[in-house]
């Protein structure tokens, strides 16, 4: 043997691989059973460890031991069908043996020939997933890790189509005209911590205001632009969100496209939570519109069953942001022509082979099941809100969008009267004794500056009886 | 069964995945027959995809076999110890593990609380990680999932930390002084994509001249960072380097660090490759005069038996990162004081449990064993070294750094003189017929003009022998 090599005994990988395995099938059939929040206090997980690194090993199974021992009571158990709190996530069976694998390859696609199949696959299982959610044909699309990357590379490129010579000049030492980016108040944050990333500071995002059902107020957004544009104010990219963090609201992308285009602004569309549910064709005109879109985030790592991390964007622009980001040094440099070298679309050069995983969902499932799975999350939070909307103390705080549903306790007075002090309070109780439960996680949030609780519906196994019994703790 | 329900059947994942564990087993087996660089043309393996998603699905048994019989071909193995382009990279059993688990789990630790252990988890291992490196106490740690990525992070707390109010008034609209990031000319490329993105611009990022060793010219830096102060230029950043991908050569912090403190700059060490030799006591000399870095960057899925992605960002400011960084919106309030919310520290909102390989590799194998491993490919290095330099026709280009080797072939003309447009010629040859031995993998770059061969050493199963028959193809 020599000691100067790691895993000279595959047998071991196999011993080890197979109770792994045992313990993940364990781990999914009891998942029910754990509290889907965590209950540790700060600092309880990291006491369990040593100080100092171990000098020596020790066999992988007893480190499942400790696995079980040290940090499952430490997990806020996302797979869990009763995490409804943020955006709900789904991984899935399949997805999880694409990771095994993908591990096991641990290859770089950042240049073609650095594994031809990463790049192929991404583009192949690229092009199903456009398909099967109905967008544009032509699309270029690149996986990234997260919404927040993706939503950055497509605001750099954003930012370079203004034609300042940023690539080249930067933005430093002359003076730039003001640039924005226009987004409405309910956008997620990765969009202001891409704009900030980029430079465009606090003073470059404008926060278009929300209409009475959390759209983006499409007059206000017009009237922005036009007193920028007589300012002589560039407008950079507009920002619309298919499914939008609080409510699941969805902006009205046909009127949206017409002034981004009217104004010679970039259109981001953030459909990265939204986005999935147009896998289903009732749910087509979720992209009414979309045509107009310079770039869109979908992230299948959501709720396309999908680990983390897996967010995909695409573009019709390729070119722009190949422009933004290509540089290729003579150690990258490669011989071979007509083929995508993705490390050329965007920051980072690491890739993972993540089209594996997708890859492995869609032919596992297929779409039929797929579809399915999402159509009764649909179901499952239309029949929520309807419940929710019997109880005489419960309020729905934002109409029922997708699988997001809104809802607030209201405490009223003597004279009848809603007390929203009382019924704050009331709500963050509310929320301490579903979360409390073990059985449900939910996460709240404030609309118009009075708490609410979101509950998000999104996990591959989650059935009507989970949402029963969030029920049960509400009545 | 409920049609609406994913994955109702746990032991079908019990079968798929002691057969994906087989599977792998298989592979780590017989990585070696397999040729290190695919050799399918372009678009051999998009074509033996359907062009539309499969509607039904099917066992992922079934699929196992697809990935022989439609991607294996097209995987360029960075998983075979013959592997010795760009940098090598390794993962480990123990890595794979890990991974598996990690998707089993499928949580996102963006803050403390939507699982505590893994953000636990990332502060033990890599308080572990920064003692087994021998870097000073009382740096802040954080995992990503590329060196570009914390590279980018690094340099957008500098900008930040020029006081230049870039988070509030954004870079367009008002003039800021030139700011300037400095680098060598044999700087990792990804430096050049972070100033980009950050709005530097290439008129922002000075090329510093390196020495005969392509080590960062100090006298060169002092010069441009005074003339560039003489002219109101201001000084962001100086990113110095432990272990260039040319060469791996080791630039001097030292003296670097003085002039970061003297003109004000943020000092960031890239030390992606290099760090991970640290681990040796011996190789403690590499971090000489890291104590005035401001932030420093260790990819342990490089060269630490983890598998991609896992990049590691040590800081003594995170106070400025999280300045220029976080923003929490209602949504992702949380009650927990006193806890770090990593979210807070970068860019992307969506984090994996990375912690968790990191662990199981610290745990299985031990300090000592991983050291070995390491001393093992500096050894190798070494010895290939001088077994090339006895060689007639072929000329070390650099001085033998770390796990690499930088050769040339050489070709005289009558009078005994080098041609270099032959050697050139030659050499390319040799890469040539090196790759297409199916058994090394190796990447030429050029330096100063000349194409070079750089055999990076750094997979866990990498034996003389390998190296062996890459030199009887270099005889």
């Amino acid at each position: 043997m020599n000691d100067e090599v790691l895993d000279s005994d595959v047998e071991e990988f196999r011993r080890a691989g197979h109770a792994a395995v045992e313990w993940v099938a364990r781990y999914l059939e009891r998942r029910e059973e754990l509290p889907v929040l965590s209950r540790v206090e700060p600092g309880e997980i990291a006491g369990r460890f040593d100080n100092a690194p171990p000098l020596h090993g020790r066999p992988m199974e007893s480190l499942l031991d400790d696995v079980d021992r040290k940090i499952l009571d430490g997990v806020t158990h996302w797979n869990h069908p009763g995490f409804f709190a943020y955006f709900a996530i789904t991984g899935s069976q399949a997805g999880i043996i694409g990771e095994l694998l993908s591990a096991a390859f641990n290859v770089n696609g950042m240049l073609w020939r650095t594994s031809p199949a990463v790049t192929e696959l991404e583009q192949v299982v690229l092009d199903w997933l456009r398909q099967a959610l109905g967008l544009p044909a032509g699309l270029f699309g690149i996986i990234n890790d997260t919404a927040s990357i993706n939503t950055f590379l497509a605001l750099a490129a954003a930012r370079e189509q203004l034609g300042l010579d940023i690539r080249s000049e930067g933005m430093t030492g002359r003076e730039l005209p003001l640039c924005r980016i226009y987004c409405s108040d309910q956008t997620h944050s990765s969009i202001d911590k891409a704009a900030l990333a980029l430079g465009f500071g606090f003073a470059g995002v404008t926060k278009i205001r929300s209409d009475s059902r959390y759209r983006m107020d499409v007059e206000h957004l017009r009237a922005v632009l036009e007193a920028d544009r007589r300012n002589g104010v560039r407008s950079c990219a507009i920002v619309a969100t298919v499914g939008t963090t609080p409510t699941a609201s969805i902006d009205p992308l046909v009127q949206i496209g017409a002034l981004a285009e009217q104004y010679g602004a970039w259109l981001h569309v953030d459909a990265a939570y939204g986005g999935s549910a147009a896998i289903l064709p009732e749910m087509r005109w979720l992209w009414d519109g979309v045509d107009a879109a310079d770039s869109i985030v979908v992230n299948p790592h959501k709720w396309m069953f999908t680990p983390v991390d897996c967010s995909v964007l695409y573009t019709r622009k390729p070119e722009i942001l190949k422009e933004t980001f290509s540089l290729v040094p003579e150690y990258l440099r490669t011989s071979e022509s007509d083929v995508i070298n993705y490390m050329d679309y965007g920051l980072q050069l690491g890739r993972r082979f993540r089209a594996l995983k997708l890859w492995m969902v869609f032919e596992h499932y297929g779409l039929e099941k797929m579809r399915q799975v999402i159509a009764g999350h649909l179901k499952m939070a239309r029949k929520l809100a309807a419940s929710l909307a019997e109880l005489p103390d419960i309020a729905l705080m934002a109409p029922q969008s997708l699988s997001v549903v809104v809802f607030r306790r209201l405490v009223r007075n003597g004279a009848g009267e809603v007390d929203q002090e009382e019924s704050d309070r009331a709500t963050e109780r509310l929320v301490e004794r579903i979360n409390a439960s073990g059985e449900s996680f939910v996460s709240p949030t404030r609309l118009e500056g009075r708490l609410v609780i979101r509950v998000a519906i999104g996990h591959g196994q989650t059935e009507w009886r989970h949402l029963e019994r969030l029920l049960q703790v509400v009545r």
